[in-house]
């Protein structure tokens, strides 16, 4: 039996798209649980925007797992010894693609939901501007769906996760149209992979240039500064 | 191109079910990677266990990840609020049961493979003796390799990532007959829920009683020193 109002596990990374993501859950009436990691990525500023996010987002509870994902390496956001690509230099999968990372984080949040009874996740995931990263494909996430609904306690006792992804088709200024008219303060976010110690983004990278480009099409002002 | 012997990640928990795995999958000719996870257990016997017979076996590297799958609660193994029960006790999903615990596991295997460029995990999951796990059975390792190969840089390109699961269908007793004969040193492995601080299994709870009739029904001496 479901409880009103429902609990939804959130993955929030602190980046632009998650900030939207949870915005969206709270606005569609869902109690939210936020979830970071701290994989190794190169920086922690975006855990603590994720925390400065949560707390204004006024989440049920926010946990952060330390997951040493970077010993394994094999991706330019863990491993130092892989550059962070410039902006257009990669073809086909990026080299800041972290193996398996979706799989892994949607699954530490599908352990959580299954204590929380939950049976809603939101994922920020995005296929039109990350169209290279195989986990943030549709068909990616209706795959974890079924396994998810094969290996929890919830799903053998006939309910259904959901795995929500608001952002999936959304062009990048969308996503910043839509999180503004939910008031979600852009200026909290980090989206850079290579961002200085501290904390301004680099302007050069992918994700820079994705955020830059979705602001101005967007027709709003980017609180972002910018280092080049 | 696979380069020979192949690589395969191997979960070793340090119990009785993947150090048999782990022989088998050495026997098989894969070069082994073996991995452990500190996600909360009651106690750190298990993965004193792990590491040695990880040693014995020759794997190539064995990793342990720490993940506090504990600090979500809702599993008598990772909560000391919820007591863990005795042989027969429970009905349909055991309290023993960890929320989503091989979901997270495989999730983070497949990273590793992804990052050594392997295609085979192994896992130790039983249909027979554990069949009120919902995530040990074949439909839900059938879902996840499904997934798997849509969420790696490996089924993208077309290579097809395996799950070897050789003892789904295996009683404990052939388990214990097939490990014996690979050479598998029983003695260094834990089955135990609720070993107390040195070691010794209680005798009591589920893990015990199916390794212990494993073993008479094979027919060997049980190297096990059980408290009652």
């Amino acid at each position: 039996m479901l409880k009103y109002p429902p609990k939804a596990v959130v993955l929030l990374s602190g980046g632009l798209d998650s900030a939207t993501v949870l915005a969206m859950a709270k606005e569609t009436g869902y109690d939210c649980y936020a979830l970071s990691f701290d994989y190794g990525q190169r920086h922690g500023f975006e855990l603590e925007a994720a925390a400065t996010i949560a707390a204004q987002a006024g989440v049920a509870a926010h946990r952060t797992i330390s997951l040493d994902l970077g010993s394994f390496g094999g991706s330019a956001l863990t491993d130092p010894d892989i550059d962070v690509p410039q902006a257009g230099e990669d073809e086909g999968i990026p080299a800041t693609y972290v193996p398996a990372r979706n799989t892994v984080f949607l699954a530490i949040a599908l352990a959580w939901a299954e204590v929380l009874e939950s049976q809603d996740l939101f994922i920020g995931v995005n296929a039109v501007d990350y169209s290279g990263y195989p986990d943030c494909r549709p068909e990616f996430i209706e795959a974890f769906t079924r396994m998810a609904n094969l290996a929890t306690r919830a799903g053998v006792e006939g309910q259904k996760m959901t795995i929500h992804t608001p952002l999936i088709a959304m062009s990048k200024a969308e996503i910043i149209r839509a999180g503004t008219a939910l008031g979600v303060d852009y200026g909290r976010t980090v989206s850079c992979y290579a961002a200085d110690e501290t904390g301004r983004a680099c302007g050069q990278c992918d994700a820079c240039r994705l955020r830059r480009v979705g602001f101005e099409q967007a027709g709003l002002a980017d609180p972002t500064y910018y280092l080049s």
